[in-house]
């Protein structure tokens, strides 16, 4: 069963093997585990809601805690304190396109604000009602989540926008064909929430990001039902997809979404290599980025990350003969992870083998035969689920991304290590930080940093704390002109940080947008825009 | 030097060969050359300008006869007559991206409408002043053409956006780069205008569409810049870059576009393949767009264009040779011409080249080793002239474009064709009308359809002829669900269509942006959308 207070399934909790336990007492001083709320605590607090009856709603306590908030660190603290909840009141599963039209009717009419729900996977604030004068309805899409149509020809299928990733993924894979979209999030995040908030999945490189995957559907908004055609592509006038990609629930909610499918790759495997340095890893990924070979991945760690990652293993027997290996071909202690992915038809994934083989070796780079890719690949959407664990153990984790081009990645990296690791100073508090570029792109790349610190004495003092490094952390992303999201999008928690980005005249521009599909403001207010309609 | 009524430069003027000019007469009757007026009578209909001097604007009537009209058949027509122009009052040549922010100003208190210009290489209305109360001042930006930047690192180049093909891509050669956008307008067209249109060129296979090569730049608006960073990549919300693109004048002026630039390529070269008939040439040419082979252009004409091209292209011995050789592995009067490109590094053409080969011999095609793809290269750019030389033997030419996904392409396709072929019949007219293929998606690709006609007693007539067979077409095209444009874009002849395709809250949308960068209409107002602020 699905956790009401963290990530992911109830029976799966990998414990925090002793040396990542050491190696963080080392770092960050000793972990003090902290009182979790109960669920009968939580939901004895949840006010009566103000919504009336309706066949389609559910109005219960239990209903209405599962869905107050999705799985950011914040959302973390709250739910496993119980404090600072504030809870729908009414919780809704349509099972038709028309249904929704209805809801959306029924909330107007009870000046209700609607949370749009896909699997309450976001990181950012997206789904999290926020308090006031107005009831708030979450609609959740969980029920629409059909495979509809399936155009063999045209490799476009349709579902339903509900649909979890697994199952897309299972729905395709019997008729021979996948979508490529493996978010970390993959197993509870959806197709319509992937296409709201722009999302981008580890093997992007070769499966392009949601973007290049979204093909049409329908968005049905309080003005009514907006269909989008899936042309190929077209020239006439402002593409209206690219407004409906990162609007957040804004706008409307997305029933159904076509998507641009491939055939399932004949071959895949994920491979390993080590360099001496950052520098020559750097340069190296770029030059991969660049070179035009169709890898399916490419995953650089820092050597801070290279080490953390190969500590926190809990392998260390492996690790030092590996390590001992890698001096004897000169790499060393500042050495930095490569991960990189070949999928594809098999002529094609030998060209990309190739290609990968060539480009490493002139920048110093080692191939190792380990099994770090399998593992990782294995793993893939496994780390949410050491963050449970080491709550347990009296640390929070948290994770923060960007993009920007080449020219700027090492300063950027660099000014949001710094920020992290000098942010908790005023509390006499240390910070691990470290970093990874992913979702390259032969302009630039993304940059994600996960960080941890120590709980503190309570949940308000945590969250002190946490407030404290996103915001040192999105002030150095503004400093250095970067995207405040490259993958996880704006919500709450970064829509302080949009206007800089998009520009006085930009915000004028998403907020006439709101305007118009949505003219009483009922849609999501707060996420990706602060205030009301400016 | 450059026409004032037709296309290209004057030196430029092929003769039609006489195999061509006996094709025609066989197929649509004897053309009659019709009388021009001079460049005189025209300067001496041009009325006062209706706005008052100023350093930046030239208000003779040379240069306003010169910047009245684009490309497209009824500007042809209008410019070859004289009748039914419309002049802009004045043509500014900004120097310096503030001087259009002062014209925006000049504009305004002179209660101006704007018309942006680039190439004037329209083919849709873009730049065409409507006749009107309000004066009209076109901003062309020939002027603000430098290369201004060049990140190696990231490789981003930034230009000014009046800068035309042959210019922005020798600026990259001489670096060792190149963008790799060649519309068939490439000698004239600017890349701001490639920009506002949405552009596509005939390598977007390998290079993409406009829209994958514009990573950011200025756009200058009646309320001021909107400045757009060039990340990689960003989930921050709906791309204001998409906002841009296709915005064809209505939101404001491009000053400088930054574009992803790519390498020089070691290899480029195309090649030709026939197949026995339609469907096996259709199949074909959806594998390989499916196929994921890194090829740089697919080009696929029916048996009407592939028979045309034949014998338009006055080679009648050569062609008899390649018939009897055809005939011997038994591809005969179906057949169908499939042009391919092979562009890049020499081991990713090598994979791309055997790619094409098996899939081509699976579909029964014929590779052939005549020198049609090198011919197809050299005269990339010159159909354009051969519309000149047609016009002075009698006939019109002109052609138009969609996109569809690949199951409806067939569909598509003969209607368009019907509807033209049939288009003339009230008049007695018989209409030559032929296709290909291009621009291949995964999905789905463009349908561009030459047809060719009489000219008619006088230019009233022509252009009457013109709007049965356009408006006969647009309608099929509407009734079909394909897109009214895959590269052409809105202006003036396509607005009419748009709203059956973006629906009404999506045109509702559109004209919430036009109020919000240009709240008092100067910008282009009748291109893109029709009638003022809905």
């Amino acid at each position: 069963m699905k956790r009401w207070n963290g990530w992911g399934d109830h029976a799966t909790h990998p414990p925090v093997p002793d040396a990542a336990r050491t190696f963080l007492h080392q770092l960050l001083g000793p972990g003090h585990p902290p009182r979790d709320a109960t669920l009968h605590e939580v939901t004895a607090r949840v006010p009566a809601s103000r919504l009336p009856e309706h066949p389609l709603v559910q109005r219960d306590a239990d209903t209405r805690v599962r869905y107050a908030r999705g799985q950011s660190l914040p959302d973390l603290i709250a739910l496993r304190s119980g404090e600072g909840l504030v809870f729908p009141d009414g919780v809704a599963h349509p099972e038709r396109p028309e249904d929704v039209q209805t809801l959306l009717q029924y909330a107007h009419t009870h000046a209700a604000t609607v949370v749009p729900y896909g699997g309450g996977t976001s990181v950012a604030g997206h789904v999290n009602p926020a308090a006031g004068a107005r009831p708030v309805l979450t609609i959740s899409l969980e029920r629409l989540s059909a495979l509809l149509t399936l155009d063999e020809a045209s490799r476009l299928a349709t579902f339903g926008a509900g649909v979890r990733g697994p199952d897309l993924e299972a729905a395709l894979r019997a008729q021979g064909y996948t979508l490529g979209h493996f978010p970390q999030s993959f197993e509870y995040s959806t197709l319509g929430g992937w296409v709201a908030t722009r999302s981008s999945g580890q093997q992007s490189l070769r499966y392009g990001r949601i973007e290049a995957m979204f093909a049409g559907g329908t968005l049905i908004t309080p003005r009514g039902p907006l269909t989008l055609p899936p042309y190929p592509a077209s020239a006439a006038g402002p593409d209206l997809r690219q407004l409906v990609l990162g609007s957040e629930g804004r706008l409307g909610i997305l029933t159904d979404v076509t998507v641009r499918v491939h055939p399932l790759p004949d071959t895949e495997r994920f491979e390993a290599a080590f360099f001496p340095d950052w520098a020559s890893a750097h340069d190296a990924t770029r030059a991969l980025a660049q070179s035009g070979a169709p890898l399916s991945m490419l995953r650089l760690s820092t050597p801070t990350e290279t080490h953390t990652t190969l500590t926190l293993a809990g392998h260390p027997r492996a690790t030092r003969a590996l390590e001992t290996y890698l001096a004897t071909r000169g790499v060393r202690s500042d050495k930095c992870l490569l991960l990189y992915g070949l999928t594809g038809p098999r002529d094609t994934v030998q060209h990309a083998a190739h290609t990968a083989a060539r480009v490493i070796a002139a920048h110093q780079g080692v191939r190792v035969y380990t099994p770090l890719g399998r593992a990782w690949h294995k793993g893939r959407f496994a780390a949410p689920y050491l963050r449970n664990s080491l709550w347990d153990a009296g640390y929070a984790v948290d994770t923060l991304e960007t993009a920007t081009t080449w020219d700027r990645v090492d300063r950027t990296l660099n000014a949001v290590e710094h920020a992290l690791r000098r942010g908790l100073d005023a509390y006499g508090e240390r910070v691990h930080a470290y970093t990874h570029l992913s979702h390259v792109y032969p302009s630039g790349c993304s940059i994600y940093t996960t960080y941890v610190f120590r709980l503190a004495e309570d949940a308000a003092a945590t969250l002190r704390r946490w407030s404290a490094l996103k915001g040192a952390a999105s002030e150095a992303l503004v400093r250095e002109g970067a995207t405040i999201s490259h993958q996880h999008g704006v919500g709450r928690d970064h829509a302080p940080y949009l206007p800089a980005e998009k520009g006085a005249l930009g915000m004028s521009a998403l907020h006439a947008l709101t305007r118009t599909f949505d003219p009483d403001g009922l849609m999501n207010p707060g996420v990706l825009l602060e205030g009301d309609h400016a």
